[in-house]
């Protein structure tokens, strides 16, 4: 096991009811922005709970954050919260409006440009404005971590940030509100938490028992919960499991002293910056053909992976490997994401342009070798055709 | 899955040489009380490492703490704290000496008789100095929770308290200062840790996959890392997995949303409290005795837990139930831990006289339908014999 880290100090107030927790989170003379994306959460009554538990406290509202949040969309939130003197942030939505709050929360105190935030990964991020949360879609996992991940259309760009000041002091996280989502956000939401996991768990052995475990009980759990929610919306049980495991594929615990790779996610940002195809789809485009290209690097855990997760004990080592990367993409399409471009009508360059920006940026090797260049992740865009 | 609120604050530093991270963790200008046990951390080099972390800081030494820590050995330190005006505790050792440390902490600013934090399960405690620990014996989690078992052996009395206020704020993990631990201890640890999975895991369904999952992880790893580490002292990833289960299996993750039994662990500290029978040995005589007693209403979960834990998936239900606890028991006398009261030279009034001690706290019933009376209490140590 490698050394490790590990601190995750948010507070999780879990199940039915649990917005009305918010009262004993925030101070009472606190003043709030309170981030949202669209009405969905005034449809649902998610606003009117979170209204009732704010009680007297000031709250200044600022809504329209998009999937994949813009830039552009939350600096006027900054400036806002500069100008109202607001203190506590909280957020009240999916994934993206999470990591629009972290951006917020960090570009408030911030001195210079908060693109720069961006730019360094977060390392100049010093101190952000406390946040809380309510999350009304499982996926990201930014619920309980301090990450974020911004876009910035105006430019093609989709970056990410990474600081221990902007985890949120608290979540909510109550499965019944996530009930009226629509089917193909459920669907992403199981993929990308799917995708985490992965993204920490197969790479190569470390002697690390519990996270090797840790990481296959939530692939299990999304593989056996994940159709269920999607066959019935009304299964408070099912969608209990897959919001708690959405939170712990991405909370620290699985990739703690374990190599990670994350290569997916990169090639994925690329495809949604360019195509504006969803960040779930594009991993489920990515993931497959990626597994193929590094079958040998991956060997040991696609065997563990294979048997563990899928139940593959039969077969050469070549027919197991085979056998949990064809399972993989069969787990996407079984809950209605396509895991070929062709189903996204999405030009043919996007290979060599992924590729080339990706070189761009410097990254001439990702992966948790260090092994995937421009042209090898040319080679696995062009498979995935 | 029922509603739950989970917040663990403690931050791990875990793996060889981390003892240094200390030196950023407690302020420069701190008076230091340092918690510690017999001499064994100076004869395996972890208080050099300490004091050397710890540098220019006023320490003051506090030594002695035994096995089940005694309400007596600790007061004194307590007066120290408010004489010496120490603003931090540093525990290094085993559980005994963190759980020591915990009552030190809540003490110092306690304004009544400390006793009393015990009577009250800890509710009355309001504050606690700062803790920091250095984890040298894998078994109790108290590296990464609330809780704290204090003995009070002039009366012959074992109680716990549980306080947000006590969780360390940071713990070293570095399993190569665990290497030196005699046998006993390290099987012990493996005990100890089993059952907290357990009494948090064998109750009855409640439709938490992810938590299930997890308890039946740590399982499987302290059964194949458990020997592995007692086999070959000098393995330090079977070590390392055994420290890193040992914490999981008792820091909230587990537990989060589902029912809880600790009848074992409250029948277990009675008996440790009367004939001073190490805690993990008490839980290892109980455990059998009361799943045999409660196996129709932990059916469900007896079934579950053999299959996934033990891989039993033939013959009727009531042979994989008593196969799954005969599994459990063979697996204590494995690592050298006898389950049954024979082994311990203790006479046969045990029994009743456990019984009595728990009908004079009145806990007429435990366990996650409180229906374990003092009367069956009474036989299941009767047919622990």
């Amino acid at each position: 096991m490698d050394n490790f880290t590990f601190h995750n100090p948010t507070r999780i107030h879990f199940g039915r009811g649990q917005i009305a927790a918010i009262a004993n989170e925030i101070p009472a003379d606190a003043k709030v922005l309170l981030l949202a994306g669209g009405g969905s959460i005034k449809a649902n009554g998610v606003y009117d709970q979170v209204i009732a538990a704010l009680g007297e406290r000031t709250v200044h509202e600022h809504w329209g954050v998009e999937a994949n949040p813009d830039f552009d969309t939350l600096l006027p939130a900054v400036e806002l919260c500069r100008q109202e003197s607001v203190d506590w942030v909280l957020a009240v939505g999916g994934g993206s409006v999470l990591d629009g709050a972290k951006l917020i929360c960090a570009a408030v105190p911030y001195a210079g440009d908060p693109w720069q935030i961006l730019l360094d990964n977060g390392a100049s991020v010093k101190s952000a404005l406390p946040l809380g949360t309510v999350l009304t879609l499982p996926a990201t996992g930014s619920e309980a971590n301090g990450a974020s991940v911004i876009s910035r259309r105006a430019i093609k760009e989709k970056l990410h940030f990474i600081s221990p000041s902007v985890y949120p002091v608290f979540s909510v996280l109550d499965p019944a509100t996530t009930l009226s989502l629509p089917e193909r956000q459920v669907a992403n939401g199981i993929g990308d938490a799917f995708c985490h996991v992965i993204e920490q768990y197969l790479t190569y052995p470390a002697h690390a028992a519990v996270q090797d475990q840790f990481a296959e009980s939530v692939l299990r759990v999304l593989i056996a919960e994940g159709p269920k929610t999607l066959a019935d919306r009304n299964d408070y049980d099912a969608r209990a499991n897959l919001v708690w495991a959405a939170t712990c594929a991405l909370n620290g615990l699985v990739g703690a002293g374990v190599p990670q790779d994350w290569a997916t996610h990169t090639i994925g940002h690329e495809i949604t910056a360019l195509h504006g195809i969803d960040h779930a789809r594009t991993l489920a485009i990515v993931l497959p053909s990626l597994l193929s290209a590094q079958k040998d690097t991956k060997r040991a855990k696609l065997l563990q992976y294979a048997e563990r997760v899928w139940g593959i004990t039969t077969g050469t080592e070549d027919e197991r490997v085979a056998g949990a990367i064809a399972q993989t993409r069969e787990f996407y399409e079984s809950i209605g994401i396509p895991t070929r471009f062709a189903a996204y009508e999405v030009a043919a360059e996007v290979a060599p342009q992924v590729a080339q920006r990706l070189a761009a940026r410097g990254l001439t090797g990702i992966g948790e070798h260090g092994d995937l260049t421009p042209e090898r992740i040319e080679a696995i865009l062009r498979d995935a055709a």
